[in-house]
């Protein structure tokens, strides 16, 4: 029987992270998350420091991606190949919960995918990054604004596919209003 | 205490109906699709077969609404009216289901809403019209992308909003992957 996997993609802030990790603790499942980034880095020799900068945002500004590419492959695609390999496995190998990294698109022919999308509104994301990533010089809503708009673009030059279209997903949540524990109780029970 | 509203928005031959008249059903309350009609019939002064030609897809192809206009409101912005008026009603009187009709957007500042929306991919779709509605002579796949153009373009018209992103819910749902029943299972659950 193939592995069955859990993908979960999100807004800046929603807590999908949050949401991937319960899931997986509750299911006993692993989590990839940060893990992924270790992968990455042993996989293609960059270090972790530059992937987690460079991966899923772009590296020089969110449109990077977009040139550099005078000479064939540029950093962000040779990336999106180690990442595209590593994912593959991962799915291959064991049933799992999968955050961000486009792993919805990834896996969508090789794999048992539940494809998950978390989102909810502007003020409860900027409380909530203040609260679990700190204060910082620039306000909560350009930060969100600035991560957002990196992922959705990132998202859009692999995929061609539009970030946060619901059809995309077998199920989108807004975890502002209906809550981060129903969001968990929901994505458990559907696995 | 207010109201408990759930509005569902849903793709044609996604099932959003069914799973609407299911939850309330199993929630013991009203659910209101074509009950609406009757009602704007009854205080607009048109006929039922007029409205169900003309609400929600515009009468005379699907841009018509956009036109007609050189002699202010026309037809469609008058039912539109009606529409808003009697949706507004019931939201006050009673906790229920309505399917449709931009009840999310009528009801986004008066009342207590759980936003659903409900799609499907085409294969399961067509196949789900075919069972549902019977043959016609154009093909399940062209019906489908008919009403859907014009379910989108009236949506975009009246509420400004994007008809299908994810952050217009609270929920969305593939009822193709998930199936029918986990759809009705999950609206109740949040209820």
């Amino acid at each position: 029987m193939k592995n069955r996997i859990i993908t979960i993609s999100r807004e800046f802030g929603s807590g999908g992270r949050t949401i991937g990790k319960k899931v997986a603790e509750e299911l006993k499942i692993p989590c990839y998350d940060s893990e992924l980034i270790g992968k990455i880095a042993k996989e293609s020799g960059f270090n972790t420091e530059y992937i987690k900068e460079c991966d899923e945002y772009g590296s020089g500004g969110y449109l990077s991606f977009l040139s550099n590419r005078a000479f064939g492959l540029n950093n962000e695609d040779y990336l999106w190949n180690v990442q595209c390999k590593i994912i593959t496995e991962i799915a291959e190998k064991e049933s799992c919960v999968i955050v961000g990294r486009c792993a919805d698109y990834i896996l969508r022919e090789t794999a048992d995918c539940l494809k998950v999308f978390i989102h909810a509104d502007m003020a409860f994301r900027a409380a909530r990054i203040v609260n679990v990533y700190g204060e910082r010089a620039q306000s909560p809503e350009q930060r969100i604004k600035d991560k957002d708009k990196r992922r959705a673009a990132y998202h859009r030059f692999y995929t061609n596919m539009k970030w946060g279209r619901a059809q995309n997903y077998d199920l989108t949540l807004n975890s502002g209003t209906l809550g981060i524990d129903a969001c968990v109780k929901i994505v458990k029970e559907l696995y």
